[in-house]
């Protein structure tokens, strides 16, 4: 099987998530870079391209010279499939040409700004065979894919409660000062959306939950906080949940958790059981039985569940990290361009991206409207 | 000075809290055991005192015959603090016939079934100078207290997040089976009260969030589940909290977090640190500052706080636990007995048990009312 | 069955070890403590009986007076059982008048300065029925115990691997000054004996080894390291140790790894798995077996081993620690002088206290002779 | 700067090693696989340049077609530097020809069989400006390099004690029936070397220990284990070590440590401090300091060293890996092929190659002859 084609908008020179993708695209033999859009400056753009090697003509300056140019190709040359890793105010825009031109596409969470504009790209993909993956990276991990697997094989029983948390404390350090706060464009509605907490982490808190439960959060109940009257942003929110079937759970982020790194964990109970994990220790899956010890599940061994073992490329005790979880999902991707069989948790597509954008309209709704339920 | 001359109410052969009071009490030098009423089968009581090698005259019928019998004797031969570690239903009573003898008393908590009730005890010690303490044993863990000390001392700023949790797992045991439920006392209203989760856990994690922030919860907003609907009291929930100055948090309990053992941690946030403590690992403190290396603090080390210090009995690296926690509490009684200076958080008073009965109620009503904010 | 009449050796005010065996004492209803000599200042040791509402004719000022007065008392009034909590060089000569005087002995570790000295205190108990103790504490965790009891039943195999540490870091503060040395008697060979480190924390490693595998340690090779020429007692040491069949292991401890606290960690391997605890995390005991996920056992489940069910008092998930520890060995000690069955692992008896000082010997002796194996 | 044009030798399906180097060489934008001697079979060689979409043209059926090849190409095009990835046997050979050939190397460890092949190899090197690199993986770890600069930066004060380990599992699968042992490479001298666990991972531990603490260990005295007699190799060992100074420290190497996946730690104590790290936990460096509380060190914080900020890509929180490990190896390689200035703890040299040989058999040596101590 030859590379795919793969382009990418955004994540140029300096851009950290750029280098995600690049490296998890490389960690397979799945994909080849062959051009895109790396600069909204397109000199910058090029010295970029230069600096990679790649075929200069195929960096082009904007979009719409990409769709053309690429569309002037014969078929089997052109790009098969772009990463948007742009600001999130260009994703939609993005997103909707390349699915009208025929691409496959990975995109940056969050999908795009509104939750009807998510719905709208999933309109737009439903009669049509084209991937569209969103990059919840942290489904990609083997410990978070043998939690989905054990969940599904009802090894934990029926889920009766469900708790995630997502601690971060880098705003911070820029909340207390309103001079401070304009350096982040996360602060900044016309740049980052909506909503700067739930929008930017609750949201993976959520695709999480639903990615390993199976379940659908139908009901939500949030208090968000601003911090200072003069941030228009929520910077931290706690969000009661409601699953069909009376499960309740509960979802908490916050990015003034000060000096909290990325602690983003997930505790999810059954009626024989329960399974904890965490993802500054991702390596690592807790089993909780009743009336067992505790079992400590961690990648690599010939025990674990298949999709568990197909995420995993080390023997146990190797840590791999998130880089390989971005990998599993592009490996995933591949997988699907290339018509191969995939696990419906290989990758999380565009219905995931619509129920996360509805869960952080809904949660901004409730807090909005005097913290009531309202429905996902 | 000689020892102090306590009495325990309940607490007598079988009795696991009896076991974890009469360590505690003997962790110093300060409380000599003399007697009480042991279990309301007098015989029972009476074989108890023996095999404790009791004085058989000072174990007593009942809560009246006790008060009788001694208030006849002189002054100095007389109990002076008396531990209530009966059911719940009995401490009302219990503690206002004592507090109107005169008599010091540790309480079990809940304090009572209701907060008026908690209320009335505490207008009855308003003018008197007798102790009252209630049992919340987890502020007895010498870094329970340096994380207290340590947010007094403005070490972490002002605060800007409270987040506890307490998931047990006990009562999956036997929630699914209506014929099982009725083993557990706590699951039956007339015996534990309005509450089973949030009155039984849910209040200690309260406890704990006041204890050490120095905060006071103004609003809870909750959703509790009481998973079935032939079940009547809440076994798990979610509660939202509003402090003073804009400060919020979350409050999560549990007891169908199957396979939970006692997961009781709180971490507190402001706005130049954290710290972090969790139950199950009780001589570590986590705290995290802005720009610097996460610290653990543990016990027993001379560059601890004073009361942190004060709560060590070991050196550094051997573990003291629960009983020392609850020995903690003892000893600060005793101290406040003998009419020596007590540090504030040396023990919880009667006001702690007014405010945790008056947050169970209000967790009640806010679920009750359509998860509604309700003011503590 | 009615308390035993205990006196203790040493352990007076001010002392830290005498507290750990009074709390450990009083943490069962078996021990009531009646006096002992508790200073070699006679008015100290008076003072702090007065302290503790003991009857004073009971304080004695010394071994003789002590063994005297109680051989003078009616049989079922005097002392039964007499712990030793001096200095070390006094136990072998405690131990011995108060073995041939007829009263059970409960020892502070180690037993004597010289393997021959407890040699003969074993001879002398040849005979007779009387109980004799070592403080061994870390044996009377609950985790240890099932450790134990774990490697007995063949959970593991047979063994093929042990390895211990013990490090602690309270020696480097003094070391480097020879002035402040002289502050610790530990390093005095006169009070603390022929050995610092492989004496204080190397035979309590030895000790747990021999305790949960049940082999017995037949070879040693050492390295002690004084750290300076002019400190004559080792402060560090590693020792190479070979066990019958086959079996290789080794054991390391130091007083100087810098800020360490208490870390003693002992792993064994078997055949079919391995057993992982550590001390200052004694309620976790990881079981690693080929082929299946860790499990971690903890204190207090009903599928815990009955020797660690006994060691338990409290419910899952409420720490307990080193008192607990100590207490469990008391309780022991006080179920053999009573008469009751008792677990051969319920407290390190004088072969245990033998085997450590043969211990100490042969490392000193291995180490000094070029680092060549000894016979233990 | 234009990619390094790259080879393999190994490494090719099926190879997991050969997925690390083309993993970690592909995590920057330095090299380009160019082509190799895939396989001993020409083939499977092909193929796997087939599927890898490499010119076929510079995939070789041998070391010696490889080089005239690649010689006969102009110096642009040619093959920059080579990766040796094949089994043990074959590293001397194909080293020396590269060396002499011009080649840059980095060579999988151990870089030969014997001592004195590595030494002739560093002879080779001496006047030539050529590269070579040995993959001593752990070294690329950003909390390795945050530890090494520590400690000359005198942040722990002069070492007074060394500690590492490293216990694996895998061979006690195989090594209690002679059939099984067959099966395992490893096992046999002809294909593994002298030994087999202080080589395979010994050597690691050993490595580590130099790199971070800059001695040099100067004695070895060691009792390693075959388990059986029937089996030649070495599967288990203990090694006393003393570095100059007076230093003492100790290095245990298990295969044989059941079900105990890939734990390699090491700890080392100086006079004001100490560190501790764990391969299975590589993103926490734990820095023990006389009189302050334990910190954790975790990449990706400004206030980390210069060498472990550069060998992180990832802001705090986000898990890298064994791949990043061994990435941060490559980016060495590639600034020192490209002239660049090179921080000397970038990747490991030939030196290190030495040292690490030296010492498997000086340990062997030292067990051979009756546990005596050999100079390294």
């Amino acid at each position: 099987m030859s590379k795919i084609k793969w382009a990418l908008l955004g994540g140029g020179a300096g851009s950290l998530i750029g280098i995600v993708h690049r490296i998890a695209a490389g960690m397979g033999d799945d994909y080849q870079l062959v051009g895109g859009v790396f600069n909204h400056e397109p000199a910058a753009g090029l010295q970029f391209a230069r600096d990679l090697e790649l075929d200069l003509r195929r960096t082009y300056a904007d979009i719409d010279a990409f769709i053309a140019g690429e569309m002037a190709l014969p078929a089997d040359e052109r790009v098969k499939v772009v990463t948007i890793a742009t600001p999130n105010y260009l994703h939609y825009e993005m997103a909707s040409k390349l699915i009208q031109a025929g691409f496959h596409v990975i995109c940056e969470k969050p999908v795009t700004f509104r939750a009807a504009e998510a719905r709208s790209l999933a309109s737009l993909l439903k009669s049509r065979q084209q991937i569209f993956a969103v990059t919840h990276t942290y489904t990609g991990y083997p410990m978070v894919r043998q939690m989905r697997g054990m969940i599904a094989a009802g090894m934990i029983g029926p889920i009766q409660k469900v708790d995630a948390r997502y601690y971060q404390g880098w705003i911070n350090a820029v909340i207390h000062e309103p001079a401070r706060r304009k350096t982040v464009w996360r602060l900044d509605p016309a740049k980052g959306g909506p909503s700067c907490c739930i929008g930017d982490i609750g949201v993976h808190a959520f695709n999480l939950i639903e990615y390993t439960t199976g379940l659908q959060v139908e009901q939500a109940l949030a208090d968000v906080d601003t911090l200072y009257p003069d941030n228009e942003l929520d910077v931290d929110g706690s969000v009661l949940l409601r699953f069909g079937k009376g499960v309740k759970g509960v979802l908490c982020a916050s990015q003034i958790a000060t000096a909290e790194e990325n602690n983003l964990s997930l505790a999810v109970y059954g009626r024989t059981g329960g399974l904890r994990w965490a993802q500054e220790n991702p390596n690592q899956l807790e089993f909780l039985q009743e009336g067992k010890p505790l079992s400590v599940i961690k990648p690599g061994h010939a025990f674990n569940l298949p999709e568990a073992r197909a995420a995993t490329k080390m023997p146990p005790g190797h840590p791999e990290g998130i880089f390989d979880a971005m990998g599993n999902i592009y490996r995933g991707v591949a997988r699907a361009i290339n018509g191969l069989p995939v696990d419906p948790g290989a990758f999380p597509d565009i219905e995931a991206g619509v129920r996360g954008m509805r869960f952080v309209e809904a949660a901004l709704d409730s807090s909005r409207n005097g913290n009531v339920w309202v429905t996902i």
